[in-house]
């Protein structure tokens, strides 16, 4: 990593380079920390949207947080090798060698994960209990999403009894994450579902009390929901990720947060109203839709598939050499796309942060 | 990098694991190579299909290949470490820092890229005399895609005259890429727009030719152009690159080539006619469309937007850990997020190989 930038006017970095900005991405960290900071729901931020154990590190400090949030075995390795505790794999680990390593894992860390089937429960309990380690387990709940998750109500009842019986596994409570309602453009709408999806959850964990067994947490959520469902009783944890960065998508839905993120990209080629960039889907996320340019509403990047170039449409008369920054769609594929993210101020590169966690798959 | 996986049966990989099939990719070599046996037009094999250096080593083996193609300055440094010679960075490279790793990069190894801008020309060759190197450059004409390059005919010859009078740059030639005819899937149309195309880079040389200055090279071409601009006349290079590898879209575009890579992924969730394996986008580049499940025709990924999980509709009864391979629709962008691929004949790893440009964007 070249540190040497430092001090630097972030237009002479290398292009395509990932830029934050530090003020915009602080005040984002403040927001969602004093939302959560009169409790009774806390904060686990979600490392996947960046993948940078710094920005990690930071959102921490900025309160109200219980621990972190990952998507996969490799980033809660990443995360405890920085130093980092308290780690929920917020998804299903399955197979021999990523129990192994889910082990070895769990002698070092405080570390949770969900499970949503007997077989996994059953494999996870006999590595943990071989090794002499202890994780603890969310049973993920499908409220609505359609993908991982056992059904509410009786289902979740019938995989905490297996669970509570078994060593080397500690039951925590209910993973549960409204992502169906998460990219409802309409608030009330998204209000409407989100709620109504983790009523059921609720509901789920209100069954188990009755039947003896307690449950201490229920975790989910999104950037896009905190304030719905993290303001309902009986939610614990809130794993908002995208709000450290924001993406255009994002603020669309979150419009409170700041785009703190942008990808920094050289004009190549210029013709009358039209600029090349230097920059494609292998350096920018665009599940959502192309880049925006930043400060240029007029200028337009019609479609975007290529590799490294990017073309925009009704572009001011940049020369060859300006460059321009993009706002991307989707923040969290843009971070895993790049290896370091340039930290700047007033213009100026003021860090520059590993993204030691991109390329995490495992 | 784990060495101690060779030898293993693939289904033992952790998931998700890229996969090249090692038989499968050497038919594939050596088709290529065959077809460019005989000329005049050679290969230039495009390194940005696979980032693979050791891929990349196999593909000049296999023969007819003049040198390598890629698509940036740092790919381009990758290359020359391993030791490649006669570089193409079918691109344009501008910004001072970069003309500075440009010079350094030609002093060790015989590089050129593509122009199309008296301000990039002038560049370049000031800043190559001042460091006492060379670097061949391309005119790129602009042949239908609508992306960089100037337009053919007069432009060209206007650009040509400037670049042959100045210090540090030596004129190689033309790069042109039919890229607009490439993903036309009836193969008729595409030979007459790719013919239609390439002619406008043929006889914008013979109009630099009558005027006097030699035009050694036509660089251009893809896989799915080959056999149509691969054997016109005057055209002296084809760039093919995803034949090495293959995907699911360009198997309907040249299917004398083979699906050679898929992805390993693992079953994490199960319910009746689905599964949820333990890959999204930020582990299979999907452009084109969703992945294909190999083997398994039936089953469908209908839509594909999460970052780490796929729903498989109309699944076969998989149990938890099964693992499946997924065939992705994009190669290029699949390679790019991993960091190495598992090379295997007849079920068993054979090598593994380091995707030693993942991630070089600059």
């Amino acid at each position: 990593m070249d540190r040497s930038v430092v001090d630097r006017p972030i237009h002479c970095l290398p292009t395509p380079a990932l830029l934050l900005d530090r003020d915009a991405c602080d005040r984002n960290l403040k927001r969602m920390a004093d939302h959560f900071s009169a409790g009774p729901a806390r904060l686990r931020p979600h490392f996947k949207n960046h993948k940078c154990t710094r920005l990690a590190h930071r959102q921490l400090l900025a309160g109200s947080a219980v621990g972190i949030t990952c998507a996969k075995l490799a980033e809660a390795e990443v995360l405890a090798g920085y130093g980092m505790d308290d780690i929920l794999i917020a998804n299903q680990v399955v197979g021999p060698s990523k129990l192994d390593r889910l082990a070895r894992l769990a002698r070092r860390a405080n570390v949770s994960l969900a499970v949503d089937s007997y077989e996994s429960v059953d494999a996870i309990s006999r590595t943990m209990a071989a090794a002499d380690a202890i994780v603890g387990v969310l049973i993920e709940v499908d409220i609505g999403m359609g993908r991982c998750g056992v059904e509410p109500g009786e289902p979740v009842w019938e995989l905490a009894r297996r669970i509570v019986d078994l060593p080397g596994i500690r039951f925590r409570g209910l993973q549960a994450y409204e992502g169906h309602a998460v990219y409802v453009e309409d608030r009330q709408r998204r209000a409407h579902l989100a709620r109504h999806a983790m009523r059921q959850a609720i509901e789920s964990a209100e069954l188990l009390r009755q039947k003896g067994i307690p449950v201490p947490c229920i975790s989910g959520g999104s950037t896009a929901t905190a304030t719905i469902t993290g303001t309902m009783d009986g939610v614990s944890e809130i794993q908002a990720g995208t709000y450290a960065t924001m993406d255009w998508k994002y603020e669309q839905l979150a419009p409170e947060f700041e785009i703190a993120l942008s990808v920094l990209a050289a004009v190549i080629s210029t013709r009358a109203g039209r600029a090349v960039v230097d920059v494609g889907v292998k350096g920018i996320g665009s599940e959502f839709g192309p880049p925006r340019v930043k400060h240029t509403p007029q200028a337009r990047i019609v479609s975007f598939l290529a590799e490294e170039h990017g073309v925009i449409q009704d572009a001011p008369a940049w020369r060859v050499g300006a460059t321009v920054e993009l706002i991307p769609s989707h923040a969290c594929t843009t971070c895993n796309l790049h290896r370091q993210m340039f930290v700047h101020a007033e213009g100026r590169v003021v860090d520059v942060w590993p993204i030691d966690a991109s390329g995490c798959l495992t």
